[in-house]
């Protein structure tokens, strides 16, 4: 209607300059120009949540070229330093209320975690968990302090794979290792008492480990847990534009890390960018969880769109204004995304 | 880590300027600013809906002063006549594939549509659908366009409630218009067979509603769904600010119809935000479906947690890079909604 359109219409622009603060405009090509903004602290999340979002986010800084292993190495050291005090605080939360072993399973480092006292009902679980770290970082004591927080969480063991990473292990190792870890279970497990998960590139792996597995004829774990999965190695979802920046967690895409961890293979294959995979010979029951300042959140919609097109049992869970990898330790809201994947669990395994 | 830290921080900023574009900074009170920045097309999304993002918003303008009800009246008038373009191309589509009747039920104008193939394993269902439009527009030719729509979508008997509105006819009257259409299906109808959706504001009512038929004692419909819902009249949530001008459907949140709807009533009460409502005595299975740009996605997944929260069955699905209401037309990513919808009414109704 003409008659509206003269009413504060946002018209094309036919150049790019930014609008004014707080004014959009439509550029030529269609891109959305936002004038400078102001995006306040939310009051519709717990305090915790809200103490969270108001803090100064960590800049992962300049990585090194990608050819220079040595400068890598020298880089993954300090990016694990970096997440000591977190592991601290996990370790600190665990407390003596789990065994902790490290052991080797099918060639494989892993973390096997025991609760001193195990849920009842959940005697047969196993909780297979596959850390994040964007592909290449957290392996060793952070693997090790998750492998304690899942078995606290659902009350039943826990194995966190230690999978091999780049720059000396690139793709397929973290999948192959997590498909033979997951391999070994089934000798004394039944499948459906089997659960994986994987948060950020542990979601990637783990949802491109259940692929693998699957093709290569092996019976499907229960359940599968992809919290805010970084299940497409291309980057090429929306959210990575519309919420860089809004996310105070992650800092921006990680096309460095990515390419040191494909070491050259095809980004699009399923086996690295599982959001491209075809579904329809089957896959385990699936809850994503993501939140809608996640700069990932566009990987999760479209990985449980994905799922659904293949008729895949998949739920999709998101917490307002909940940046990538939730708020921290305290926020209630990360109790309900727990409790929200144990009720899952308590659904699809025996 | 300080070591980190000193790498690219974004560090606070003592007062309020913004950044530069491209840019991001912490302000002291915990607010991010963001410099001007570009937002592409999605490459993530069908061509149909690109070509959907790529269009200039239309604005509302300027709504009349609150208490001048003639004013609202002739605004009215222009919203609606500014929608006959779509409800012309809702009737292309329904064509003569849909019988359409306005009748009277239980004193309130219903728009009926009846599928002239009906499918065979619905004709028991009945889809009570409750149109948007702010609170305040979209009644009579839009209404009545939707009842054929939603015919022919689930292949079943539709009713929309042309329920009264504003400025004549303020809260309560909407909720209670299609608490009594809801009763008096009741009246030769299963509870179990009959569902009850809306969009946007339609979202809002259909919520309400089935709250208050609860209250009053009415078994439950088999199914509700809430697309895209205005559920939270005081617009508390992030998206409101995060997706401003993201979205490029609705141009900014809705107070000027939400007081003319509300005329002075609590707009925490559940019967005007939903959101806020106890679904611990039972509430219909839901399903909930928003975009990752809509500008209420915030209503959409605190309705899913809410709704989790009181262990009510609730779905949750988010469109990539979806505003506010779709796709338009043409889109796949809209079809899929849809059978969504359907799937969901195959599982919940009789």
């Amino acid at each position: 209607m003409s008659e509206k359109k003269e009413i504060g219409e946002i018209s094309a622009m036919s150049d790019d300059r930014f609008p004014a603060p707080g004014a959009a405009a439509l550029a030529a090509d269609g891109s959305l120009l936002l004038g400078a903004r102001r995006i306040p602290l939310p009051a519709s999340v717990s305090p915790q949540a809200r103490a969270f979002l108001a803090m100064p986010r960590v800049m992962l800084g300049e990585r090194p070229p990608l050819a220079d292993k040595e400068a890598w190495r020298r880089w993954v050291t300090t990016m694990n330093l970096g997440s000591e005090p977190r592991v601290a605080q996990m370790m600190a939360l665990v407390g003596d209320r789990v065994r902790l072993a490290t052991r080797e399973i099918a060639g494989v480092v892993v973390h096997v975690a025991t609760p001193a006292e195990s849920h009842p009902a959940r005697r047969d679980w196993l909780r297979i968990t596959v850390h994040g770290g964007g592909l290449v970082y957290m392996g060793g004591s952070y693997a090790r302090a998750e492998a304690g927080l899942v078995a606290l969480q659902s009350g039943c063991e826990a194995w966190s794979v230690d999978y091999r990473m780049p720059p000396d292990h690139p793709y397929p190792a973290a999948v192959d290792d997590v498909v033979a870890v997951y391999r070994a279970a089934l000798a004394t497990r039944a499948p459906g008492s089997v659960a994986i998960s994987g948060a950020s590139a542990g979601g990637n792996i783990a949802a491109a480990a259940a692929l693998k597995a699957r093709d290569l004829g092996l019976a499907l774990p229960g359940a599968l847990g992809l919290f805010t999965p970084e299940c497409d190695l291309t980057e090429s979802g929306d959210s990575f534009v519309t919420n860089l920046d809004v996310d105070n967690v992650l800092p921006g895409p990680l096309p460095e890390e990515i390419a040191l961890y494909a070491d050259g293979a095809d980004l699009r294959h399923p086996y690295l960018s599982p959001l491209f995979g075809d579904f329809t010979p089957g896959y385990p029951p699936t809850q994503i969880q993501t939140g809608t300042r996640d700069l990932f959140l566009s990987n999760s919609v479209r990985m449980h769109r994905a799922l659904r097109a293949a008729g895949v049992t998949a739920e999709l869970h998101v917490w307002e204004a909940m940046p990538h990898g939730g708020f921290g330790f305290d926020a209630p809201e990360n109790a309900d995304a727990r409790c929200e994947f144990n009720d899952f669990l308590e659904r699809h395994l025996g």
